[in-house]
């Protein structure tokens, strides 16, 4: 399979890589004149691409016409996740792109034992983490992760551009099957799905409300006790299964 | 929530805990006479115990009486694993006990980068990973961890005794739903499923078919790539929502 990389300076036919991407095509690939690779504009849009030139710090291509990447699922998936502790949520972003979530945003919430250090250079790291998880996996779009919301209240106040949002809650709820054969999504848009999982301290009963208030469906995840960096995966896993992005 | 251990000495109404748990409960927990916990048999049968007494290294109780433990798939599945490198066995582990795998049986294969070194010390460690998992997430039964298969011909001798093998093959398959849908297990028996999935490297052509000469089903993940630490977490957690055991 020729490697990927990520440009949006695609136009015209040609293509520019620059940068980290652009050495790591041209001195560790060790790429050739002539040689074929994948370029993504981010957007879902793909790119067979041939190398036509080496720069100083670029490399040079002529394109094919581009064609929509397979790789995205037919649901947009924002992962709301309660800040963890030590290098969860890295795992939780890593493993989230591969299943094909959109959006990461943590947040802080009263039970969380994590506290906000330094998070403006910890959200370089972890958007180059989502970057790097991308490119390995074949993504066709670029997932962010945003700045943490600062607490649960914050979190309520963001939902209402969702078609559907999940809250995965230990004392159960609807069965997941059910809520999104429920949901529909704006004409000729995917189905936008927040889904919010706890930090390890879970999440307070009155934040159960607060979120139910603010239109969040309660959704339950069986009988078994899911870690706090298990249960997006098993929740996105489910969502993307049941949407039929998983086969 | 009380909480739990598992100890096979229950009968007649009473029961004895020793060792490790014991010295957890009376020591770290300062449990008192009348306390009340959960024991657990290990074989899916949970009892409400009440502390009766304390000797040297053990805690005594009275037990009413059991009942089924509620925590239990409906399925028994066991994940066979491609041995990856570094810690990503435990993390399998970990995250697979919690979703509700019931073994665990790592396997050697051509394009295995990680090579069989101390596996019975491992293997014990292995075996404490999946306790404490099933201990902190509220199993009823005890997962285990298989020494490793030395190579994937041991892994397709193995595969008779399944109603069901699941191949996690990157160049695609039927869908999941599909496949468990025409599954149908022995009478008044949990529907057997083994799923494999392969190390870093994934599997050689010849692997993909000596699976299905055995008679394991090709199963595809979808169009991303995932890695090999994601790979059974996504699968397990896709066979639970399906048979309806992740809500």
């Amino acid at each position: 399979m020729p490697h990927r990389y990520f440009t949006t300076e695609i136009s015209d036919g040609t293509a520019v890589l620059r940068g980290a991407d652009a050495h790591h095509l041209s001195r560790v690939m060790r790429g050739r004149l002539g040689d074929t690779v994948i370029l993504c504009d981010g957007s879902a849009v793909e790119y067979t691409a041939t190398i036509t030139g080496f720069g100083d710090e670029t490399v040079e291509f002529s394109v094919e016409p581009g064609c929509p990447s397979a790789a995205e699922p037919t649901v947009d998936v924002t992962l709301l996740v309660g800040y963890p502790k030590q290098d969860k949520l890295e795992q939780v972003i890593r493993h989230g792109v591969e299943l094909g979530c959109d959006h990461f945003i943590p947040f802080f919430s009263r039970y969380c034992v994590a506290a906000p250090k330094k998070e403006e250079q910890k959200n370089e790291r972890y958007n180059r983490i989502a970057f790097e998880a991308a490119k390995q996996c074949g993504r066709g779009i670029l997932p962010d992760v945003a700045l943490p919301l600062p607490n649960f209240g914050a979190v309520c106040r963001s939902l209402d551009q969702y078609d559907l949002v999940l809250f995965c809650y230990e004392c159960g709820g609807a069965p997941l099957r059910q809520l999104l054969a429920e949901a529909t999504p704006a004409d000729g848009e995917k189905l936008k799905i927040a889904i919010i999982t706890g930090a390890e301290g879970g999440f307070a009963a009155e934040e159960a409300e607060m979120a139910a208030k603010a239109g969040a469906k309660t959704v339950g995840l069986g009988p078994r006790i899911l870690r706090c960096e298990t249960a997006p995966l098993a929740v996105v896993s489910a969502v993307m299964t049941l949407t039929g992005n998983l086969e």
